[in-house]
């Protein structure tokens, strides 16, 4: 669908949802966990209404947010794929990587202002919550003073994840410490001996390092991985029991052993 | 309404949801942090089909949970409130604090079960996450092997609160740390020292010792307190130009740091 600036004739949607005189509003909105009924009420009338949405994705794929409200999008919506840049080949450290970065959010600044600028809103889907741990919160902060930004609070990945495991993550007064499996194989040990209750996300390729800190932390034995929580693929395994590579999509979780009458 | 075991002629309600064989479910509902419309869309259509719901609240009170779902019961829904016994005079590590509590929850799995033994679903309205420091769980772990039970996750407050704050939680790999006011003041100050960001629940009465260990681990002057977050009380302060008293429902954070490009 082309996108004119100035539509000559009004259609039904435009009577429906008629354009407000100032700026347009990003809205930086949580779909949860994946289910399609784990969106709020607000974030499902927003996405079904949307005429603009924006998501981020890795090139080539067709990107989690995305692929959670497939089916319900309006037939003339307008997507905007923010596709992140191959930084593989590139340390974490090296300056050049966060140079590549910034460039790449910059580009996205810029297309989500104009389209505000004509006064039309987006949608940006974020999985789970989108200020927690989610890569809208580098759209956030550099759309600042420029565009009227909205947040919708989601359902986090790890309250889908303790869900489908079928145990409550805390009790009574338990510490609950949530880590990424980014960081490094001491940082993780001594965290995770010294907490109630764990959350550990961004397992993916990290698992090996995690699992070493996990024994070293000496629990094992309580350590549950949860991939995909409330999507298709979903699947909840003991540590003790994966025998295979884990996807980007999955958590790792203890159970907190608090106070409980 | 009457709790007519045969209904001896069908109503609207009772055509359009039949009955199953077995036994009913007891749905915990995760109703999120307060406002009506960030129910997810499953919780919403549960609660507004349901013809039993229960939830808990001190004696005398309105409830939070059940304020949250105000006018969107049915009609004909029959509710039971759960009501805390006044545990007020007795000490929590008192044997009979948890004796007294534990009556309290059989008394409660006695009647959901009664309902279930009919066929009949019941929805129990639950704020946040009903498996993150909720008192459902201590229904939950009781229900097991007894009656069926479903569980929807939820938003939980301390998305609320820092959503409402204005400002990401957690970015690149900020460790979060989530305590509970209840802790020890040693406790609380060893972790607010050594975590990028921090949620502390249950302030309320609290907040004179969980002041005192902010201000012991250096950080006052990066801390806030969310009262009542998504809800019409809705209050964003810094920590250090908070005056007065503040409820139970409220949340202290401190928000991380971490890598951002
Ligand atoms: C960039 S973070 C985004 C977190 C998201 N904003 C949230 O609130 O959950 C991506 C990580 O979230 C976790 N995650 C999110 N949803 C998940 C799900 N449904 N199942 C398993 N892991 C999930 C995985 O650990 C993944 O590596
Ligand atoms: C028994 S815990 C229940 C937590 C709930 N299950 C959740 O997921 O948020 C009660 C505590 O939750 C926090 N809380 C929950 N919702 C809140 C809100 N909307 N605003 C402020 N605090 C909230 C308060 O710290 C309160 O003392």
């Amino acid at each position: 669908m082309p996108e004119a600036s100035q539509p000559t004739f009004a259609t039904v949607s435009d009577v429906l949802t008629p354009k407000p005189a100032g700026p347009g509003t990003v809205h930086g909105v949580g779909l949860g966990p994946g289910a399609a009924d784990l969106l709020s009420v607000r974030a499902d009338r927003l996405v079904r209404g949307a005429r603009h949405v924006a998501y981020f994705r890795k090139a080539g794929r067709a990107g989690r947010a995305r692929r959670i409200v497939d089916g319900m999008l309006r037939e003339d919506v307008i997507e905007f794929a923010m596709e992140y840049p191959v930084t593989t080949e590139i340390a974490l450290d090296d300056p050049r990587y966060n140079q590549q970065l910034s460039a790449f959010y910059a580009s996205c600044i810029e297309h989500l202002h104009a389209i505000t600028a004509r006064g039309e809103d987006v949608v940006v889907l974020c999985e789970g919550d989108p200020f927690f741990y989610g890569s809208f919160m580098h759209l956030y902060s550099r759309l600042q003073g420029l565009v009227p930004v909205c947040v919708v609070p989601g359902i986090t990945g790890m309250s889908g994840a303790w869900t489908v495991s079928g145990a409550p993550i805390t009790w009574g007064d338990d510490t609950l410490t949530v880590l990424m499996a980014t960081s490094s194989e001491e940082v993780l040990t001594r965290r995770i001996r010294d907490t109630d209750a764990l959350v550990v996300m961004k397992v993916g390729r990290n698992l090996p390092k995690l699992r070493r800190a996990v024994a070293a932390a000496g629990r094992e034995h309580e350590a549950w991985l949860v991939e995909y929580a409330t999507m298709a693929e979903e699947r909840v395994t003991r540590l003790v029991d994966v025998d295979k590579v884990t996807p980007y999509f999955s958590i790792l979780l203890i159970h907190g052993q608090g106070r409980r009458p």
